[in-house]
């Protein structure tokens, strides 16, 4: 037997949106259920090199389908002036939770930003409102292509307002996307204004309140991922209608951890987990719904539904290099 | 950059048995000395397959080098009988700790072998007398070549003792070694009056008393590995000199976790940790000692130091098939 080795080519290719998205509201669908397993992130520290290494190893069962695995993932913010390499990197070990035979070894960076915008595709299909045409886009990093290729399979997505420091970055993404949409540089307030944004920075001061956004716009707030870190404020957050990924998470290091801890935000401001509403024990957005706020801070169940996705796909499509690492023999 | 893949027989050929004693010693002392990061292992237990898997990263510095990385790995015991595939699969993902750039995907089920025999060596390398030239081994399953192989590296061995209820494991393991050391089947107690003796069984109740065992053996009780496993009687335990690998492991799933939990053995009765043995704050064997005990449960370090040594072996050997997961590509 062989494990199937995908890289970060491969993992693009395979990682087909409209699966990933499906996947990953089943994720949430399976947490909420009981029918997942996620243990606590494990943390290793190395100050010396300003790093450190997280695992993330995750069960769930969907019903129809299930899968294991773990992702290895790290933070060097000097990666890439030092070392030209980038600042996170991840492998992802894809398992049969069967047998535990390891099915697939693949790059856990293209991964990572899939499962992200199907995370925001999810919360947007349940919390944007139903005709929503234009995207907003704070912060056109890495991370924001998903965004858009994510959320444009939820909703008619046809005006795009991208808002960055850099100039570069825009030119880049208007390069990328001008063909497919009506993409322009706007400022925060013109992003904020559209029907959807997405928030995809790593500012420890908010740059978005509550006077840059509409009336009825949903946000996604990606780019908190840790202690410090978040982009809105807090009397935005206090308006709006706040959906969490995860309570512990989101506590500690998501978009409200700084207000929460503060006591600027407590539980009573918590809508709920975005899994409350996929199951439907509580409503998406409904005619009382302004402003509404998805703080993601991405949960392993995730990597391994896309892991899941990216896999199958790639196993009939004979994508990837077939490889025998544990010296496992069977009749084949 | 490319990732190094190293399949089972890779590991097997760079694994060589000196380096791996020499750097999981190395890990021994980075623990005591505080030099060695290790979370908790996580389990994913899955009752519904009979099954569990656990991630083990990890972090050591000894010094002249570190290593960082992570083993995920899984006890599946249907496995042989329903799907043909071993109880226990390992996978290994070895990273630079200072970018966390993945050098290297390796089997981890070999990579386990190698660093368990090597774990038995350094204990017999320290607590068993000094001219020991036999060697006793109680079950002769797959763990048991690496006993050998790493023991005899320490100690002058030329006569072993092999004692299983199967006659087709000891024949096969007299195949294997019977032209390099005058290996002959026995009994318990024969095995257990060789100069050291390693038990590798899963039994849950002791098979070696203190009148098996000769007045000055050095044991190496590699088989408890679970709550409610243990191989040695409470009797010979209590007579020991006892060397842990680690307190928290040992006392949930190692030897002596049954009698410890009873209340047959407490703190008192355990000598210390075979890291201070390592950086020479409690001797090993001397006069006085009679029967040692080394419990080994098996650290996450001494596989990121095997690790170690098995990538930097392969480079050097220009082993291994590199492959480009991550797809980063600097000046090469």
């Amino acid at each position: 037997m062989q494990t199937l080795l995908l890289d970060s080519e491969d993992v693009d290719e395979n990682a087909l949106m409209e699966d990933v998205i499906w996947a990953v509201e089943d994720a949430f669908a399976a947490y909420e259920y009981g029918n997942a397993q996620m243990p606590a992130k494990s943390y290793i520290d190395l100050p010396q090199y300003n790093g450190d290494f997280r695992s993330m190893p995750a069960y769930m069962d969907a019903g129809e389908w299930d899968a294991a695995g773990l992702k290895w993932v790290n933070v060097h913010p000097d990666n890439p002036n030092e070392y030209d390499l980038p600042t996170v990197m991840g492998t992802m070990i894809y398992s049969d939770p069967q047998t535990a035979f390891p099915l697939a070894i693949m790059d856990g960076t293209e991964l990572t930003m899939k499962r992200t915008g199907a995370a925001a595709a999810v919360a947007t299909d349940y919390l944007a409102v139903e005709d929503a045409t234009s995207l907003g886009i704070v912060g056109a990093g890495v991370q924001s292509y998903t965004q858009l290729d994510a959320i444009a399979a939820v909703r008619p997505i046809e005006e795009v307002v991208v808002s960055d420091l850099d100039d570069e970055r825009i030119k880049r993404f208007i390069d990328v996307y001008g063909d497919d949409f009506d993409v322009r540089s706007g400022s925060i307030s013109e992003a904020g204004h559209c029907d959807v944004l997405s928030t995809v920075t790593p500012v420890t001061d908010p740059i978005v309140g509550l006077e840059d956004v509409g009336e009825r716009t949903h946000i996604n707030a990606m780019g908190a991922d840790a202690e410090g870190k978040h982009e809105l404020t807090d009397d935005l957050l206090q308006a709006a209608r706040i959906v969490i990924d995860d309570h512990k998470q989101c506590t500690h290091s998501g978009e409200i951890n700084v207000p929460y801890n503060d006591g600027v935000l407590t539980d009573d401001d918590i809508y709920g987990e975005i899994g409350q509403i996929v199951v439907g024990d509580k409503s998406g957005r409904d005619a009382d719904t302004g402003v509404s706020v998805f703080d993601s801070t991405g949960l392993a169940i995730q990597d391994v539904a896309a892991a899941h996705v990216v896999y199958e796909q790639a196993s009939s499509a004979d994508n990837g290099t077939p490889f025998d690492l544990v010296g496992v023999h069977d009749g084949n």
